[in-house]
């Protein structure tokens, strides 16, 4: 019996006991969540992993992706990412290789790391086919099930399926075209392979089939979005919002099943259509998980994108988005190093935690309060207690140490805080 | 005659001609911006300024603000920070030391950058009154007039001049209590004044004698925001909204003297306060250029200031706000070294065009949109051409460069553009 089906029939869970205590929530919560789709709870047949859980009402996740490419392919390297993710406060880890041997490099990163792992199961049989035959649009309909069939026996917790991109997505694409390309790597080798082959997409043509393989292995289905928008100016258009609406349909049917679903969202959207793009979602999916690729609100800030991100996330966090993938600052550019990699996550941490405030106002809030009082009393070792990253804080006022211990070489003599403490008193 | 007294006459002066050009717009709706003070443009009899528009209908600006403490006085590092912000494209600068010799680092500073200065003459009063009499509660009032005249005459384009603290507003402080105590230096020296000499505010009580000044020597007049919040658990306080409303009818009345104003806000303010921070703000000014410190949406961040920030100002500048104030890595740790004000600056020259893209789709996209078309069609001396920090774009691609000159190491071979390219056409 799968977790949904345990949820449906009212058995609360050892994970959504779990979640709740790690939530602060009760696990009857937990529990109507997870039967009626609103919350997943990864897990797995083939290794213990760190129970997590994601959607509505739970606070706002941070996936990890990492992976080598063609041109970069050191296993050693992405471990050493994959763990940095994790001791910098990822929440999952995306495994999103396209190079060198996939099963084992995923292995490696697997056995690394506590998290619950995520995959695109189509790059490696899209690049095993080019490998094999010269091109990707020769892969075969099998060598695509296998691909997925043989990474969930990884113990794979979530995959990415680009199930939505159906003959019905490809004519929206074809008819309004795009500014920007397709960004999407599921997306550009499935609709190639779609054209050349004068084929449906596998995956929406057998999805009973792909359905029964997660289900039998006890993976999450992250309906993935192949029609993201690469650029602000493709966002939301119709190619996009037809792929939804199929996922969601999907999502639906993969529900029924018993197995655990998100849905994906983009990508590069402007401010002003984050909340659009949320709102849609939630209603057409019937409210499930919803894990967002940024979302990036401008292009023209290569080097920065993880800033264009926590702006983009913040917003998207806030009108309801459970899961974030971080974007770093190599995006764009260049595959992330173990630098890049810390840096996103602790800025998509930021991006979480300002978009909980908004969602959960009473339980989201306590850290900053106890901050400002902390401030307010010059307290400099319960603000470093407090701050997201105490070691970072403290080298920054270490490195331009104050004269006078309870001020900050900012104001020195005349902190507006310490003034106000000599002089009058104002706390509460 | 003042610029405000030629607008409302109907001459389009010089500077108005030149802020056309700049932001492409009509000059004749410069004119009627600045007549009806929605509009300001600093200049100064003392000194050749790049002119440079703030308010509606206007790109977002930003400021840098610098400045020695009474810990670290380096009057050469504040010349190269000003230098930096300048080269780093920040629109104006605020010279805030306060330590050292106030007057002669300030025109050291001045001298050295082309931009907009702004001050804050009541730092060096109080100081000075510290320094003379062993407490800043014994300034008298002529010092703190003089310091502003004195200010003046150095070429000081704007100040920020903390009005709206009457006892109206310590009224709204003192009943209401703060949980971060005060932040701004401005509000912390002026209520302890205030409260210690039992007097009201010299510079509401007298306001019509500061017009004077402000008038005589060119200065805009930028009503300061001494109760802003340090806290986001006290944003939109009554104190705080207190004080706009004064500030707001002073910035009526300074206006009507042909003065030039800003009005200033907060701070620390919530995701879900920013929007009706900027509109009441708007509604209660008549539509003065609002210039907002931040705003930052959560205090558990310091070290990432500049990112909270980011986040902050791109939404208040979204929903109308004109002037950023940047922050720096260096918020609420340590005085900013010239790394911190470079990163400040460009953090938050994409906050302001990511509001940009909201308040002027027509107009401020199309950098994007060219990026858009340049990453489709894999064109990298064109992305870099249109990224907002080129050399630092270049830099990280090439530390890790492809194999392929096309692509990037994030997908090697496997780039979905270049898939897509290969295979079918989508491009508009």
């Amino acid at each position: 019996m799968t977790i949904v089906e345990d949820a449906q029939k009212g058995i609360i869970t050892e994970e959504m006991k779990i979640v709740a205590k790690d939530e602060g929530l009760d696990p009857e919560f937990i529990r109507r969540g997870v039967a009626a789709g609103r919350i997943v709870i990864p897990t797995s047949p083939y290794r213990q992993v760190k129970i997590c859980g994601i959607g509505e009402g739970l606070r706002t996740k941070v996936n990890a992706s990492i992976g080598v490419s063609s041109d970069i392919v050191d296993a050693d390297m992405e471990v050493k990412k994959a763990q940095a993710a994790e001791a910098a406060g990822a929440d999952t880890l995306m495994e999103l290789g396209t190079g060198g041997d996939f099963l084992a490099i995923r292995k490696k990163v697997i056995d690394s790391i506590s998290l619950s792992v995520g995959s695109v199961p189509l790059y490696q049989a899209f690049i095993e086919a080019a490998r094999k035959y010269g091109s990707i649009v020769d892969m075969t309909e099998d060598e695509l099930f296998k691909a997925t069939e043989d990474q969930a026996k990884l113990g794979t917790n979530f995959m990415a399926i680009h199930t939505g991109i159906n003959n019905i997505t490809m004519d929206r694409l074809k008819a309004h075209g795009r500014y920007g390309g397709l960004c999407s790597r599921g997306g550009a080798f499935m609709t190639s392979w779609m054209l050349h082959n004068e084929k449906e997409n596998p995956l929406y043509a057998n999805f009973d089939y792909l359905v029964e393989i997660l289900k039998e292995h006890e993976v999450v289905l992250s309906t993935g979005n192949g029609m993201r928008a690469g650029a602000v100016h493709d966002a939301t258009d119709r190619a996009q919002i037809q792929e939804l609406i199929i996922n969601s349909e999907l999502a639906d049917r993969a529900h029924k099943q018993g197995v655990q679903v998100i849905v994906e969202g983009p990508g590069h959207v402007p401010l002003d259509q984050i909340g659009t793009n949320v709102k849609l979602m939630k209603e057409m999916s019937g409210h499930k998980p919803f894990y967002m690729l940024g979302p990036l609100v401008t292009d023209i800030a290569p080097g920065y994108d993880h800033i264009v991100t926590a702006i983009g996330a913040s917003v998207s966090a806030s009108y309801g988005c459970d899961f974030l993938c971080y974007v770093t600052p190599a995006e764009h550019l260049a595959l992330p190093n173990l630098e890049d990699v810390i840096t996103g996550v602790k800025t998509s941490k930021i991006a979480a935690h300002v978009g909980d405030m908004v969602k959960y106002p009473d339980r989201a809030r306590e850290q900053d309060l106890a901050m400002g009082r902390a401030r307010r009393d010059l307290d400099w070792q319960k603000m470093y207690s407090l701050a997201i990253d105490p070691e970072h804080a403290k080298e920054v006022r270490n490195s331009r140490a104050p004269e006078d211990s309870d001020a900050c070489t900012m104001c020195g003599n005349f902190c507006a805080l310490k003034i106000v403490n000599q002089n009058y008193n104002l706390a509460k």
